[in-house]
């Protein structure tokens, strides 16, 4: 956060800034940014999930609006995903339309929410079912502020990290099952490293297709899956975005090998991998197949009737697959559940 | 809305169609509509500016995405200006955006906010704070539905057609000089011909402008002074939006003659178009100068502290005029005020 007011100088130069944090990330950093920066109103969120709804939303538009907030302004988010998805969202409606600033404060956030542009507050339906593309002028990824991060959320944000890697960058894994002790323990250069390469690989597919038409949804690897596991956990910190994911991801790659596109080899590195730096989290899955499935089957991913899942080829080589039956997923799932809940 | 299913098969292709609409309307023309086409869901609001609240937005949100709406769907918006606002911004932001389609049923809609893609809701701190920029994949103005609307209504509606002879399209002005009581009295050839002149020329401009950076400004033609006038009456139907731009184009022609840019020739013609056609709203302005200007220094596309005029130069010779003094604003609107006032 160095040199915070340079930056927003250089890229956003907007003539007011506004703020929205939660009362975690408050208490650790907003004297900071308030001691650089001076601050037209700061809206402060509880921590957790529940703080994207709608309430929520219209509470932050009216009190900016109500502080004279104009065209010309900015919105800082300064937190997780959390709070930079639900910035996001007031900075792309409100006014049809502000600056906007992301200043991540946790690893998952620093390589994945504060950088594509998805910006979204939960329905009912399901989580970030109202939203907007909305790209930020500026995202500050400072790796100082993770050092007051729990070990959980490193483990967690390193679940995307891994995420780039599987997608369609196999170096980077040669890289990862080397050097992730390093990443997992906050190491400098190795943990500015793995962020920069993901932004940089998460930057590269969201360029191509911001709108999420084709190859975007390459990045949804693991998460058909996790967002079932994270809707039966229940969003209250249980299970954590990145942790589902690292399960999800781990599912993805049997269900390839069932279906017989991917080589088992492929299975075992990934295995050996999570078994060397202890990733699968330690989360015991309670629903049942038919259960899980049902879920899946409301992702607003999906394209028609059927479930589109992510699926690998090898390490390296995701594909999006949109004719998988529902026969085969159920198999699966029912196979893997067995195996995990005994 | 004869062909209705052509039309949306040919330009829209959507899986499933929802519907916004307001009882007014529903009883209209709901039942044509379900005739032609199976609706997923229908949100019916009450009729008037309070249903772009927050509250509404919510509930049709949750409402559609609780019937299974989709990313393939499509928003229809049935009725004037406020569904097509309301339903735009539902449409822009569910799922993070669906297919929309207006079918305004006010003349002033089919002439003004159902082309540009402006949707939006209103904030306590005024009308249209929160929004976003949605172009529809289709508008269909059908001239039929409009033999329903009041009297009142045309005359508003024609507010927004003089506005774009105004702007810089001096034939047009000429051409409604001359035919204007045809227009207003629903005559179809001049009807459909000053609503597709409207329609191109609010397309032309927003076209080179989308995002309101320059000249999509001038479309505010009369809007600064309306808006000021719209929040002293109250939004309750006692002064239309477009009776409101009737008198502020009027004020924006005289101001433009006390500052000397435009020659006191056009204000007499345009004063003699409105008493031809009788133009004038029949309204009283209760505020004084001080409280408008207040409003309208509050305005969401002033530029700084001052407030953006749109003047005119002569008929089809509007600019934007940013350096107008907080002075000379008040001294004419303390005469302009006195002259109507008594």
């Amino acid at each position: 956060l160095k040199g915070l007011t340079a930056y927003l100088d250089r890229y956003v130069g907007a003539e007011k800034y506004f703020c929205v944090t939660d009362e975690t990330v408050a208490g650790l950093y907003l004297e900071n940014l308030k001691g650089q920066l001076p601050l037209s109103d700061i809206y402060i969120c509880s921590p957790g999930e529940a703080a994207k709804s709608f309430t929520i939303y219209e509470d932050i538009c009216e009190k900016f609006l109500g502080q004279s907030m104009t065209r010309k302004s900015a919105i800082i988010a300064l937190g997780g995903g959390v709070v930079g998805d639900m910035a996001g969202f007031v900075a792309a409606t409100v006014l049809r339309g502000v600056k906007f600033v992301q200043i991540p404060t946790t690893l998952l956030a620093q390589v994945d929410s504060s950088v594509g542009g998805k910006t979204a507050i939960n329905s009912k339906a399901g989580k970030n079912l109202i939203g907007a593309f909305y790209q930020p002028e500026l995202v500050i990824a400072d790796t100082h502020v993770l050092k007051t991060l729990p070990p959980r959320q490193i483990y967690a944000g390193y679940g995307e990290i891994l995420k780039y890697a599987l997608i369609d960058y196999p170096e980077f894994f040669e890289w990862l099952d080397k050097n992730a002790d390093k990443v997992l323990r906050g190491e400098p250069a190795a943990l500015s490293k793995a962020i920069r390469k993901s932004c940089e690989k998460k930057a590269e597919i969201v360029a191509a297709d911001e709108r999420e038409s084709g190859q975007r949804a390459l990045l949804n690897l693991g998460h058909t899956f996790a967002h079932a596991l994270e809707k039966e956990a229940g969003y209250d910190g249980a299970l954590l975005h990145g942790e589902a994911v690292l399960i999800g991801m781990m599912m993805a790659m049997e269900f390839s090998v069932d279906l017989g596109v991917c080589d088992p080899q492929d299975l075992q590195r990934l295995k050996a991998h999570y078994d060397r730096y202890d990733l699968m989290p330690d989360y015991k899955i309670k629903s049942d197949a038919e259960t899980l499935l049902n879920v899946m089957a409301k992702d607003k991913k999906n394209i028609g009737g059927s479930i589109v899942f992510i699926l690998l080829r090898g390490i390296g080589k995701a594909y999006v697959e949109t004719s998988v039956s529902r026969n085969d997923a159920k198999e699966f799932l029912v196979k893997f559940l067995k195996a995990i809940q005994g």
